[in-house]
C-alpha cells in the first residue's frame, strides 16, 4: 500500500471510531448534531454513518422534531441487532458463557456446573469449546454476529499464559491455544471488574472481590482498570491473615484463601455447597453462621490491608459473597472499621455485587464491545464473525 | 478581558509549556530544530523563547554545526541559575529543607534533628519556617528565586488536612495555614516515591517504602505514582501482619509499624538511633542482628500483601531501611520469595534507595519544578519569588 493510502486507512479508522464514540455517548442523535460535536465535515459524518449503517452497528430512527418548524429527520442510535461478543469463564466448578450485544445488553448466558479440578486442561477446553459453540449458534440464529471473545481464568496470566491456577491444578497453561477460535484470556478477578463497572450500574471507583473457590480482586480507579506493572494486581486470596498459618496451595501460609476462600467456608460450616448454606444460615444454623463471622473477620482483616494499601472508593463484594452478603457484611465491615477509622476520615462503605458470580464473563464479553466500539474499523465493512 | 485576549493567553500558555517541555527532552537544540519538533511557526517559537530567556528559565549556548556548511548558531538549554522550588519534610525526630533548581539539580540540604511529638503543631511549624526562611535566604545569594514549596507530613493528607500523623501525635491540622507562605502539603510517602523517581535514577516502575517511625509506600507504574481514590494509597505500615498482635497508635491491631517500623526495631535491639544500630550491626551484635531479622521478616509478610495486591515491579527499600539494607534485605527477600514464588513468574526484586531519607524532601521539591516546566506561563514575565 502507498503511504498516502495507509494515511488514508488510518484516518478513515479513527474517524469510524469518533462517529461511533458519540453515537454511543449521546445517541440517538442527527448527522448534523454529530457533525457538530465531532467537527467533522458532513460529508465524512454521513459516510462513516453509511460505513456504520451497513455493518449493523448504528441503526436509524425517527429523530424528535428540531424546534417547531424543523422537518422531522432521522436519527442515529447504537444497534444491538447484529455485533455480539463472547465471554468464556473456567472456575473449579463452573464453565460459563454469555453472549452481549454492541449496546451491552446480555442477549444469552448459560453455566452448566462441572469439576474441572479432576481433569485435565485439554479435557476442560474441550467441554467450554463446546459451550462456546453453542452459544455463538443460538447468537446466529437471533441475527447476531459474534466477532470476538474474552475467556476469564482464576489465576494471573501474563502475556496470554496463565502462570498458575492451582484451584484447578494447572501450571504454565496457554488456554487460548487449546480452543479453535481466537480468544484474549485474562484473569477472572480483573474481568470481573470490568463486568462490575460496565453492568453492575455502580461508580467508578471501587474494589471489587470475586469469591470463588479462589478470592480475587479487581480495583477500578476513575473508571479505569487498575492493572499494576504486570497485569497481576488485585490477588487478594493471598493477602496474608495469619503469618503462621495453614499452608495454602499458592505455597505460602495463613492466605486469606484459606480462611473466607469457598472451601474453607464450606468445610466450617458443614454444607455441601453455597446454596445448601444459605439455607442454613436463613435457618440460623450455629455452624453456618459461625463460619460466615469467622470468613468475614479474616475478609475484613485482608481488606483492611487493601484499603491501606490501594485507596479504593467502595468495597463491592461479588462471587459467592453476594448471595452471603446479608450474613458476611457485618464481620466484614465490623473488622475494617476498628481498623481503619482512625487513620481516614471515612471507611469505605461496603456494597454487594448485582452481578455476583456472573461478573467475570460479562465483563469478558464487554470488553470485546468496548474494543470494537474504541476501534470499529478492523471489523467493516461488514462485521466479520469468529470463524468457528 | 475579553475573549480574545483569553483564547490568546491560553494559546500562548500552551506554546510555552510546550517549548520548554521540549528543551527539556532534547535540549541543547535549536530554534529551528524546536520549530520543526513542535510544528509551531519560527517566529512563536522564537517569541516563547524569548520570554522563556528573559525568566531566567532557559539558556543560550554554541550549537554543534549542523554539518559542515552550516554555520555555528546557538542551542537553547534548561537553565538552573534562577526558578528553584523549596521542599520540606517534618517527621517525628526531624525538620528538614532542599532547594533544587530547574534542571533538578539539589543545590542546598539542611536537616536538624528535633523531637516533634513532645511539642503542638504550632512550635513546629514556627521552627520549620524559620528552617525555610534561611533555606530561601541562602538560595536568593546564590541568584536563585524560589517559586513554591512542597511539605511532606508523615499521614494520610487530603485536600490540604493531615487527617492524622500518630507518630506525631497530630489530628485534622491544616499544616499549610501554620506557614507565612503558600505551601502543598502532600503525604511523604508519596513524595518519597516521586523523589525517587526523578532523583534516584531507577526504573519506572517501583514501590518505594519509606521506613521513619512509621512506614510508608508509594507505587510508581509507568513513571506515574498511583494515588487510589482519595489520595490515600500505601499506608505500607498499617498492613496487617499478626491480626491479634500488639495495639497499634491507628487504632487497628498487629500492623508492621509495631514490628518493623524505627521505634520497635530500637527497642528490639536497644540502640538508642539507627546510627548506633548500624554500628552494633558491623559488630556482629546478636540482638542487633535478631531485632533486624524479625523486623525483615515482618516486612517481608507485609510486601508478599502489597505485591499480591500492587503488583510492583521492583521494590525500593528507603528512609531508615536503606542504611540497614545489608542487614534487612536478606530476611525481607526470603519472605517474599518462600510466599509470592508459587503464583508468579519472578518475585519483585530488592533494591535501596539511594536517596534514604532524603527523598521526600526531595520530591517535594521536584514536584513544583515538575509543575512549573508543565504549565510555566504563570511564573513569566520574571518568575516571581514566594512572597516570604
Amino acid at each position: 500500500m502507498t503511504t498516502q493510502a495507509v494515511r488514508h486507512d488510518a484516518m478513515r479508522a479513527r474517524n469510524l471510531a469518533v462517529v461511533l464514540g458519540e453515537v454511543r455517548r449521546s445517541g440517538p442523535v442527527t448527522r448534523a448534531a454529530l457533525a457538530e460535536i465531532t467537527g467533522l465535515t458532513k460529508t465524512t459524518v454521513s459516510k462513516m454513518v453509511g460505513d456504520l449503517l451497513e455493518a449493523g452497528m448504528v441503526a436509524e430512527s425517527a429523530a424528535p422534531r428540531d424546534g417547531e418548524r424543523g422537518r422531522p429527520g432521522t436519527a442515529v442510535s447504537l444497534s444491538g441487532d447484529r455485533v455480539a461478543a463472547l465471554g468464556l469463564e473456567i472456575t473449579a466448578g463452573h464453565l460459563s458463557a454469555c453472549v452481549a450485544d454492541l449496546t451491552l445488553a446480555v442477549r444469552l448466558r448459560c453455566a452448566q456446573a462441572v469439576d474441572n479440578r479432576s481433569r485435565p486442561p485439554v479435557e476442560t477446553m474441550a467441554h467450554l469449546q463446546e459451550l462456546a459453540h453453542r452459544a455463538v449458534d443460538e447468537a446466529r440464529t437471533a441475527g447476531l454476529s459474534v466477532v470476538g471473545s474474552t475467556l476469564a481464568v482464576p489465576g494471573p496470566v501474563d502475556g496470554g499464559l496463565l502462570h498458575t491456577a492451582p484451584n484447578l491444578g494447572w501450571r504454565g497453561v496457554r488456554a487460548g491455544d487449546l480452543l479453535d477460535f481466537p480468544v484474549t484470556v485474562e484473569n477472572e478477578a480483573n474481568l470481573a471488574a470490568l463486568g462490575e463497572l460496565w453492568f453492575g450500574g455502580g461508580p467508578d471507583d471501587f474494589l471489587h472481590v470475586s469469591g470463588e473457590t479462589g478470592i480475587g480482586a479487581g480495583l477500578v480507579v476513575g473508571g479505569e482498570l487498575f492493572r499494576g506493572a504486570h497485569g497481576l494486581a488485585g490477588e487478594l486470596g493471598h493477602v496474608v491473615v495469619f503469618p503462621d498459618g495453614p499452608d495454602c496451595r499458592c505455597g505460602g501460609r495463613g492466605c486469606l484463601e484459606r480462611y473466607a476462600g469457598q472451601e474453607a467456608l464450606l468445610r466450617a460450616s458443614g454444607a455441601a455447597g453455597v446454596p445448601e448454606l444459605t439455607e442454613r444460615l436463613r435457618a440460623g444454623e450455629a455452624d453456618a453462621l459461625r463460619a460466615c463471622e469467622r470468613a468475614g473477620w479474616a475478609l475484613g482483616v485482608a481488606l483492611t490491608s487493601a484499603v491501606n494499601l490501594m485507596d479504593p472508593g467502595t468495597v463491592v463484594l461479588g462471587g459467592i459473597f453476594a448471595p452471603l452478603f446479608e450474613w458476611i457484611a457485618g464481620p466484614v465491615r465490623e473488622a475494617m472499621s476498628t481498623r481503619l477509622a482512625g487513620m481516614r476520615r471515612s471507611v469505605p462503605e461496603l456494597a454487594v455485587s448485582r452481578l455476583g458470580g456472573d461478573a467475570a464473563t460479562l465483563g469478558g464479553a464487554g470488553r470485546v464491545i468496548h474494543r470494537v466500539i474504541a476501534d470499529p474499523a478492523p471489523h467493516l465493512p461488514t462485521a466479520r464473525p469468529l470463524t468457528l
